[in-house]
């Protein structure tokens, strides 16, 4: 299979973006009352499908990895674009999850009689059409359209340019298994053309197109949010810390801190920022320190830090505020349990904060004023995470306040409706 | 007392701005941990006081009422405008029902163990700081401080200049009373400049405004969400419907009609659009047509209707669109329940839309495919209320679908964060 790699006219392009939109809206009118039995059978047949399919998707993504160089990526990106038969079965897997996750529409929230005799029901229901922009993994082209049509909603999928040959190959099985399931295809659309105009094009129709999911750096969600006439679901930076209190336990402290930084340290839920209660920074630091460095991880610290560590560099303010994704960790000295809470309502990134404490009263203090998504106690900030939060696949983590907050699942795509029965009842 | 109607220059302005958001910021991250025990004392006292300066609100109002023509209002806006002892009773009165109200945070609302141990809980928050924009009526200057304080929010007041005196006679006491309850003054804050630019400074703060509210005109409505950087709650048009079926109690079907369209024809949940099935249409729309008449509804049907009712006047495509708050009502002649629910999702505005009908299936259809905020089964369109559906009071009506849909009382102007709580757990 060839794709056409030129781009339409830019007339041709805004007419050919609508149309796919309207087909989107049409196909949400439709899955908004499918059965959760259906898009089952649809999640399970796709997953045979890609598994049968290997061969041509191995095939496809061959072009795009031989492509890969010409788009600039480096080894670890090719790595990621990259498909084996083991992530092929990953993502059919994937979609095993997903269909056997709860159908969060129709799943009554709240409801009772009032004293009236209406009854009033909070009902979970589709968002409508969600506008899906992301970045090169193309196992992410499955994860997405299976969680946005198990929530009832149709996707318009825009993935990177890199992988657009494994894209428009799994996405043609995933259009055909809903076609043969009974489901529209154009439940999970597509977009072919390279052309960034594209995106802009779909982010100025807030009358088809309800809800804007961007994946990937920080340069394409601020696009995302500066040009999106709809709501936006996203996800900026992750700095997370880990407060080490005066009454910590310090063996479990320094588990969870090397936990944390050093499992992964590329993705969002990892440590960068550790924090220590001046009381135990004596007996602490020199000990964690010592973890740290023995796995290679870099230390750039505060003064009281380095009084301690005279190895440690001098954080910068922007250490203190950096995501490093990386083998590096910003450590500061603090006076009091509240001075951890203002630095990290302050430099944090509202994403996963974490204390560690034996002290009941100071784990209740800082639970309720730090101001973020996820906080933890005496646990990793790698649990911030929607598997490990008992939610299953989520599409993304939100950093945002409103509608959701930490890992979006099936039910995050989704929003309610009242439905208000009665027998004649008016109002006075 | 008298306030300043000169405006500061243009620099002057957006630092004073800033500085009343940092105000508001820091008050948030207080209220953030006050008890709904000194949230509801407060509430109570402010209502005293209240009651205690009535003298004071309404020499402060007289002064707006005497300024009203200068700005051009109508009588019906200068009754709105005005405040009586009645009012004002009512204003304090509100503020203990808010004061009864549940507190949505701290709220569990979901919570369990994971097969690791992790305790998890999803626990209500406030969403932070709160830039409210709202019309003349002062009685929304105490509802809105009311309902941003108890959901332990920050609020940023910016009334009408219509309403200035009476606005900052309001304020006064409310912050007085938060002063002497204890609570940050700077939880409540007006913004008492008059120049337009006021709005726009707050609108570009969303590392200090974590939500904008407007309330009033489309044309506030629209300039808020195409200048705000951080997310809009807001409430467009209420075009709601009543779509009488073929299976329809036809007296039920008249009283409801009745009540929804002729009770109070200028909120917003009143019937603009009736939907008749043809199969009844020789029968009830003569019927509803001599209820309608009788009370001075100006009848608009398509060209079956007018068959039907022959002094009705054709209706035009606006009027199907139409939020008309006035005694007029569009009718259409519908062939079966899914013409009506495709009408409904074209020309409705996804407010409130009702099914007057014994047929069970027919019920289950119309609350499943229609797509509006709330959908209602034989009763009146008017119960779309924040009371009537067992909120309480309500900071407006959503016509959004993301964060809250329909009625924003007290838990829609929270948010929520994950506590997870271990024992040392680390992620493999």
């Amino acid at each position: 299979m060839t794709v056409e790699l030129k781009n339409p006219p830019a007339e041709t392009l805004a007419t050919d973006c609508r149309a796919m939109a309207e087909r989107a809206k049409a196909a949400s009118e439709v899955l908004v009352s499918c059965s959760t039995a259906a898009k089952n059978k649809w999640l399970l047949a796709a997953a045979a499908a890609i598994e049968a399919h290997a061969p041509e998707l191995l095939a496809a993504n061959a072009r795009d990895v031989e492509a890969a160089p010409g788009f600039g990526l480096n080894a670890a990106a090719v790595d990621r674009l990259k498909l084996t038969p083991t992530r092929i079965k990953s993502a059919a897997d994937g979609l095993r999850q997903v269909a056997a996750l709860p159908d969060p529409v129709g799943e009554v929230r709240e409801g009772g009689l009032r004293p009236n005799g209406l009854q009033v029901l909070k009902v979970g229901v589709p968002i409508g059409v969600v506008f899906f922009i992301y970045e090169s993994r193309p196992n992410v082209t499955a994860d997405a359209a299976a969680l946005c049509v198990k929530s009832g909603n149709a996707v318009i999928l825009r993935g990177g340019k890199e992988a657009i040959h494994s894209n428009t190959a799994l996405h043609r099985i995933l259009a055909d298994s809903l076609d043969q399931c009974g489901l529209p295809a154009d439940a999970v659309q597509l977009v072919t053309s390279l052309d960034r105009a594209a995106v802009g094009h779909f982010l100025r129709m807030p009358q088809l197109i309800d809800l804007a999911i961007p994946r990937g750096g920080k340069g394409l969600i601020e696009r995302v949010v500066s040009e999106a006439m709809m709501p936006v679901m996203k996800h900026y930076d992750g700095n997370c810390h880990v407060y080490v209190d005066a009454a910590a336990d310090l063996d479990m402290a320094e588990r969870i801190v090397i936990n944390a930084k050093c499992a992964r340290p590329g993705v969002c839920n990892a440590t960068e920022s550790l924090l220590v209660h001046a009381a135990i920074a004596d007996v602490f630091l020199p000990k964690i320190g010592a973890a740290l460095t023995a796995r290679g991880v870099e230390i750039r610290g505060c003064e009281e830090t380095r009084k301690r560590l005279p190895a440690a560099k001098l954080a910068t303010e922007a250490d203190h505020r950096a995501e490093f994704l990386d083998l590096i960790i910003s450590v500061k000295v603090v006076e009091t349990l509240d001075v951890a809470v203002s630095h990290i309502n302050e430099y944090g990134s509202k994403h996963t904060d974490a204390i560690i404490t034996r002290d009941l009263a100071a784990s209740r203090r800082f639970t309720q004023r730090v101001d973020s998504a996820a906080v933890i106690v005496n646990a990793s900030t790698r649990f911030n995470d929607g598997f490990e939060l008992g939610l299953g696949a989520e599409i993304g983590i939100s950093t945002d306040k409103f509608h959701a907050r930490g890992p979006c699942g099936l039910r995050e795509l989704t929003t309610y409706k009242y439905v208000v029965t009665g027998d004649g009842q008016v109002r006075e």
